[in-house]
C-alpha cells in the first residue's frame, strides 16, 4: 500500500530542465495529469502532464507510438477532452502509464526528441477543468476550524458532539465547480443586516474563501454497498487543492435547519492539476491529527494501515493580493499557513464513511477536506472569518490597507507542497480567483 | 403564460382505448415523457411516451415520417437513451412535439395503423431512470411540516426565523437517485441509541419516507446570471413524484451543524413519467399556500403571475403495503393524502432563488419540493416521522399490523392526480419501492 517504485527515486532527473530546479511543483517524481487548449483557445480539452514549466501532450505522445503496450489501456484514453476515463481505469494501467511516462522524461530516457515534439510551454496553454465532476461532497475535519469557528459563531459554543465520532459532511453543488484562475463574481442573496431586521437582497458583505484539500475518485461503488476503509486508497485518483468560497451572511441566515445552500453554491473553485495518490506515497503518514484522547473509533473507521499511514503531509500556503491605494499595483502577503496533516478524519476515513450508508460513489466524484486550519493561531486558519476572528482582528497588508472579507478586486490564491527529508518535494500548482463585482 | 391549447381540450378522446378510461394516469391530455426497455432488459433506453395502457416509442414513430416538420428538433432527439437532449430544445419545439403527438393519438387523427404499430403493451416494458440527473437539489416548502417536524424534534420547537423569507433546501446526492420500482436496501450507518450513549454502526430502525413532487430543469442559467422569477415556468420541462427516503437515527446524529448527509443519500427514488409543464397547464392555481399573514415577500421572490398562477392543484396519495401476519400476502391501506397547492413556496420561487446567488442550473437537474405535508391532521402528513408523531402513533393496518417506521418487506408507493371541473384529469402514475433488509 506504501509501496515506493522507481517513479519515486528521489535521484532521478529529467531531460526537462525546469523539472529539476529545486522549486517546481513539477518534477519527474510528481507527473500530475490535467486537461488543456491552446492560450485562450475554445474547442476540445487535452490531457496533458505538468513537467516543469511544460506541458506533455498525452494524445500526441500516443501519435508517436512511445507509450508501451504496458500503457495501452490508458492510451485508448488518450485523446479524451478530460480525465473520467482514465481515472476508471485498471490501477496496474494507470501505474504502468505513470512508469512509462517516468521512463520517458528521465535524463537517460530514449527517443528524446520524438517526446519533446509532444512539449508544450506552459505559458502557452490554458487548463480547463480537468474532470467532469458528478457530485461534489465537502466535509468537515479540521478540529482546529470546528472549535474556533464554533465559539465565534456562538458564544460559549463548544466542539458538535459527533465531530470525534464521524467525517461531518454536507452534500457540495457540482454545477458550480471551476477551475483555476477562474473569476469569481461576488454573489448576491438574502441576508439579514441585523438579528431582529428583515432581510434583504443584496451582494454578500462577508465573502470568504476556505482554503481546503480535495480528492477525485477513481472507480466507485455500486449502490448499497460499502468501501472497506482497507480499501479505500484503491478508490482515489488524485488529489488537487480547492477553494470552497462562502458568503457569510447568506449562509448564516440560510443555513438553519438544512445546512448551507446558497452561501456556498455560487462557486467553488478547484486547481487545474490533479496530484496522484501514487506521486504522494513518499508523504504518506500517521494519521495522527486526531491525537489519542479521543473517543475509541468503531471499526469501519478504524484501520491499521489507515492509523499508519492515512495522513498526508501536505503544506497549503494562502496569498492574498489587493489593489493598492494607488489602484496601480497589488499589495500580496502570505496570510495563512495550513498543515493538512493536522487533520481529524483521513481522506480515507471520508471515503469510507461516505459509502457507508451504501451511496454509490462514482468515477470523477470531488471530495474535500472541508476548511484546513492546523492550529490556534490565526496564521494557522484557513478563512478568514477564522483568520479575522470574525471581522474582529482585521489582517494587516502593507500599504496600512486591511481586510477582515475579500473585496472586489483581491485575489486569493492557495498552494501546496510536499517536502520531506531525502525525498524529492513536490507541488500542487494553485487554486486562484479574482473576485470582480456583483452583477 | 398560462395558455391552454389544443391538446388540452378535455373533449378529446384517443383511439387507444385505454387512454379514455376516466381513472387512467395517461389520457391523451397528459402525454407524459419517459425513457424504457424491453422487460427485465438491458441494453439503451429508448423514448417513450405513456398513452394509457400503452407507451409510444418514439425513436420508431420518427420512423414512420409522421411526425411533422415542425417536431424536426424533438425528432433529432428521438434515438437517445435518455431525455436530456429532448428537454434542452426550444420550447417552440416541445410545443409542436406535444401538438404533434396529441392529434396523432386523437380518434380523428391520421395513418393510425402506422401509429398503433409504434405503441408497446406497457405492461410488456420496463421503465428506466428518464433522466440524467446532474445535480438535485431538495427544499423544505411545506410550513405544515416545518411546524410538525420542529415541534417533534425539540419540545418547544417553533418554526425556523427564515422559513418565510425564503424556500430553505440544502444540496441533494444526485447519484443515487434511482426510478420507481427499484428496490431500497435498509443503510447502515451511525446510530446513538440514547442521548449520552457512545454510537453504533447498524442498519436504521428509523427508516422513513419522504412524500414529494420534484420537477427538472429544461434549459438552465449560466454561472454568475439569475432567473427572474417571471422567467422561471420557461425553465421547467415537467414534474415528477419524488421519495427522499430517510434514516431518521442515522440523520439526527449526523445533522448538527452541517445538515442532512448519509441519513438520506443512500436512496432517493422518482417517479418514470415526467409530467410536462404544459400538460399541467390546466391545474395552475392561486400560490395561495402561504396565506397572507406572512412578512412580505422580497421582490425577486415576488411577481403577480406567480402569486396567481404559481401553484399547482396536485393531490398526492401515498400507500403502505406490509406483509400479513401470515407472510403470505400483502396488507394495504392509504395512509396519507396531501394536497400540493398548499406548500407555502411554489416551484417557480424555489427556481429563482435558486439561481439568486447566480448558482448555475443546467438541463435535467431534480429539484424537490420536500415533504409534502399540507395540514395538522396525522393523515396529511407526508412521511411517518410527523404521520406517526416521532414514533408515539403508530399506524394502524388491518391484521393488527402497526408501523411506525417502514419495516423490511415493506412497500411504499405515492400517486398522484389532477382533477378539477371542467378539465380531463391527468396522473402522474407512482413512485414506488420495496424495502430490503441491510447487506
Amino acid at each position: 500500500m506504501m509501496t515506493l517504485n522507481e517513479t519515486h527515486d528521489p535521484a532521478l532527473e529529467s531531460w526537462v530542465p525546469s523539472a529539476n530546479a529545486a522549486d517546481t511543483d513539477f518534477p519527474i517524481q510528481n507527473l500530475p495529469f490535467g486537461v488543456f487548449v491552446g492560450k485562450g483557445g475554445a474547442g476540445p480539452g487535452r490531457i496533458g502532464v505538468a513537467i516543469g514549466d511544460q506541458v506533455l501532450d498525452l494524445a500526441a505522445l500516443r501519435e508517436t507510438g512511445l507509450l508501451s503496450a504496458d500503457a495501452a489501456a490508458a492510451v485508448s484514453c488518450a485523446g479524451d477532452p478530460d480525465l473520467n476515463r482514465l481515472m476508471d481505469i485498471d490501477s496496474a494501467d494507470l501505474a504502468a502509464l505513470r512508469l512509462a511516462l517516468s521512463r520517458l522524461l528521465r535524463r537517460d530516457g530514449r527517443d528524446t526528441e520524438r517526446v519533446a515534439a509532444c512539449l508544450r510551454p506552459a505559458s502557452s496553454v490554458t487548463l480547463q477543468m480537468p474532470v467532469r465532476v458528478g457530485n461534489f461532497t465537502d466535509f468537515y475535519t479540521s478540529i482546529h476550524h470546528a472549535i474556533t469557528a464554533g465559539q465565534l459563531m456562538r458564544p460559549g459554543g463548544t466542539l458538535a458532539p459527533n465531530f470525534r465520532h464521524l467525517p461531518i459532511a454536507y452534500h457540495g453543488r457540482a454545477s458550480s465547480i471551476v477551475v483555476d484562475g477562474t473569476e469569481c463574481r461576488r454573489p448576491s442573496g438574502q441576508i439579514r443586516p441585523a438579528v431582529d431586521a428583515d432581510p434583504i437582497y443584496a451582494p454578500t458583505a462577508r465573502l470568504d474563501f476556505e482554503a481546503e484539500v480535495g480528492f477525485l475518485i477513481r472507480r466507485g461503488n455500486r449502490l448499497g454497498e460499502s468501501i472497506a476503509l482497507s480499501d479505500a486508497p484503491a478508490h482515489v485518483f488524485g488529489l488537487c487543492l480547492v477553494n470552497d468560497w462562502s458568503a457569510r451572511d447568506i449562509q448564516s441566515w440560510e443555513a438553519q435547519p438544512l445546512g448551507p445552500f446558497l452561501g456556498k453554491s455560487f462557486m467553488t473553485t478547484m486547481s487545474a492539476w490533479i496530484v496522484t495518490l501514487e506521486a504522494l506515497a513518499p508523504f504518506r503518514c500517521a494519521a495522527a491529527g486526531r491525537g489519542t484522547d479521543g473517543p475509541a473509533l468503531l471499526p469501519y473507521l478504524d484501520d491499521p494501515a489507515d492509523r499508519a499511514y492515512g495522513g498526508l503531509d501536505i503544506r497549503l500556503a494562502v496569498t492574498l493580493q489587493v489593489p493598492a491605494a494607488d489602484r496601480r499595483s497589488m499589495v500580496r502577503r502570505q496570510i495563512a499557513k495550513l498543515e493538512f496533516a493536522t487533520q481529524y478524519w483521513t481522506i480515507f476515513q471520508m471515503l469510507a464513511h461516505h459509502t457507508s450508508n451504501g451511496c454509490n460513489l462514482k468515477t470523477g466524484d470531488l471530495l474535500a477536506s472541508g476548511t484546513v486550519s492546523s492550529g490556534t493561531a490565526p496564521e494557522a486558519a484557513g478563512c478568514l472569518f477564522e483568520l479575522c476572528r470574525n471581522g474582529k482582528e482585521p489582517v494587516r497588508m502593507d500599504d496600512g490597507i486591511v481586510r477582515t472579507f475579500l473585496q472586489d478586486g483581491d485575489e486569493l490564491s492557495i498552494t501546496a507542497r510536499c517536502e520531506r527529508p531525502g525525498v524529492r518535494a513536490i507541488g500542487f500548482g494553485q487554486c486562484s480567483g479574482r473576485i470582480v463585482g456583483a452583477r
